[in-house]
């Protein structure tokens, strides 16, 4: 049998690094690479060197960006009375993508699992410390995960004692999800937060 | 709405590109990229590039090779006698890791296609006629589509012509497939090529 030659191969490798991308769609990937003009592969490369060297974290709310802070922080018509706290940087543009929330962001850049040693002094928490008031509210959007729960518990018990209105995003029956195919715990929760018509 | 900082935009766009890669994934691989270590966006950039660089065409057969003429062309142990023609240099690699073809490879560059512009003299099909001598035995290995049967058809009535022994790979049920779900088309050429126990 032989194999691929060298550069071929080391191609192939480095694209089964992404998440999500199996040995299968790598060799397709680094096909597609050969295969384009050089002008192609040259923009490829270099948009992978750009985002490395242009995108720092904003340090207001460790969001990415190209410039600090971040629009989003340095944008006046948001409300500076909500922040919506999320796990990974890319959270973020959930939100935005939705189109309606005008509050701000914080990046926990994690969430609380002792399993692989992050306890909450490896998160962006004092920061938030730093921007919270009384009279505000915090949205709490970790993941619906136990570690994002943990983390959510965690930070509703500090901010409530400071005067901080402390919410969650709401669980429930996805929007087109099919009751026959709803999982046990979702349905109890969406039973659980029923409202009233 | 907010958009994801410029350049984070323009990877997204290039991944996009690939073959079988939506936005969705797009964005999670840019994101992954952005994420992981300075070194190992290195890697990814210069293996893009070194594919570029490095890979040449065999002048033999028009596989991917890294010196020429290629490792395959220039291995004494194949038979010479027996060349498997392939539209795609990918192709040859799923021949190779069956690990018991023993013949050499050649790659069309493509099929004949009249509705793309595409016809037998944008094939790599002169190099082949070069090749090509009484005795010895071609294996049509173009793809199962119209535009792969029409040029092996082509190719087939040319090359008999001239004392070669012409074969095209069987059709049939894949191993492990299952009749309640073979479609009609690859049952009925099941049935032509029946074998005998």
């Amino acid at each position: 049998m032989s194999s691929y030659p060298d550069s071929v191969e080391r191609l192939i490798s480095e694209f089964t690094k992404f998440p999500g991308i199996g040995k299968k769609s790598a060799q397709r990937m680094a096909f597609h690479v050969l295969m384009s003009k050089n002008e192609q592969s040259d923009h490829l490369a270099q948009a992978v060197m750009d985002v490395k060297t242009k995108i720092l974290l904003c340090s207001c709310c460790g969001g990415i960006t190209e410039k600090d802070p971040c629009h989003i922080c340095s944008d006046p018509k948001r409300d500076k009375n909500l922040i919506c706290i999320v796990e990974d940087p890319a959270d973020i543009y959930s939100f935005e993508r939705m189109g309606i929330f005008r509050g701000l962001y914080h990046v926990l850049g994690g969430v609380i699992s002792p399993l692989d040693g992050i306890g909450p002094d490896n998160l962006n928490i004092n920061s938030l410390l730093n921007r919270v008031h009384e009279g505000m509210e915090l949205i709490l959007a970790t993941n619906s995960s136990i570690e994002g729960d943990t983390t959510a518990l965690y930070l509703g018990k500090i901010f409530s004692e400071k005067g901080v209105k402390v919410t969650r995003l709401a669980r429930g029956i996805p929007v087109g999800g099919d009751l026959e195919y709803i999982d046990e715990a979702t349905l109890q929760r969406a039973i659980e937060g029923r409202t009233q018509l």
